[in-house]
């Protein structure tokens, strides 16, 4: 029996969110690929850069925007490990994201299957291909950790 | 007959918004204030830095944290002259920010009174008082007049 293989970037964010742990953050990571290449990545960093808006997944996309000199991030694809909360699904609507992957699913903050639920929304405009539970038992299990740890 | 006065804060703001459209950005200015000082201010950037997070709350809100070294703006005010979207509504939560006061509102693109309606949800962990409608005819001419000139 041969078991499924998590893609490399997914991979690769969970790394990164382990090393967000290790910094003291809620465990996060977010990748950015084109064609199969990575363009950016990141790990939660809100208070080590004293910015409620650095979520991993914000701080990729502005570094891949960055990093391709233009706003839009339309053939790019996102890979995160926990479902994005509203201010990082608005992010994904504005970068026009084409494809987004997600771990964990999060009742309390993601804005996806959850709460503001922003690109179901008849104004949204831009959905990007959603597809959830990828490396989710990790994802979830670094959360978990993290939150035992500090309880 | 006396007419009311904007707060200044709010001039500023719209201010900001004109410089904005004067760089070819949608026009939209926001101002942080706190005990009456002003901590941050910015006008929306996306194009001119290539970073689609770029809204002016979002760029305010970051310049207000980094001012105060602190992710959080709990005591501080957001004057903002369009009602912000699903991303910069989520980031507003994120920084606590205490109040929200905005110009016009947005039907298409707004998260306060409209969409995804960020801080109605019942998951949202912090919700500003808001005031709407503060200068909402100038912030809303603003927007017609660049809108008009590109069609």
């Amino acid at each position: 029996m041969s078991s499924w293989t998590l893609p490399q970037p997914m991979k690769r964010a969970l790394e990164l969110a382990e090393a967000s742990a290790a910094a003291g953050e809620v465990p996060v990571g977010a990748v950015i690929t084109r064609g199969g290449e990575v363009i950016a990545e990141a790990h939660n960093a809100p208070r080590e850069r004293h910015d409620p808006t650095a979520h991993a997944e914000v701080l990729a996309i502005r570094r891949a925007a960055e990093a391709l000199g233009q706003e839009r991030l339309t053939d790019c694809e996102l890979w995160v490990t926990l479902e994005p909360c509203a201010m990082c699904a608005g992010a994904i609507v504005h970068a026009r994201i084409g494809k987004l992957y997600y771990g964990a699913n999060d009742p309390k903050g993601g804005a996806v299957e959850h709460g503001a639920r922003v690109f179901e929304q008849e104004q949204c405009l831009h959905k990007p291909e959603v597809y959830a539970g990828i490396g989710e038992a990790k994802a979830a299990e670094l959360l978990r950790e993290f939150f035992r740890e500090r309880r």
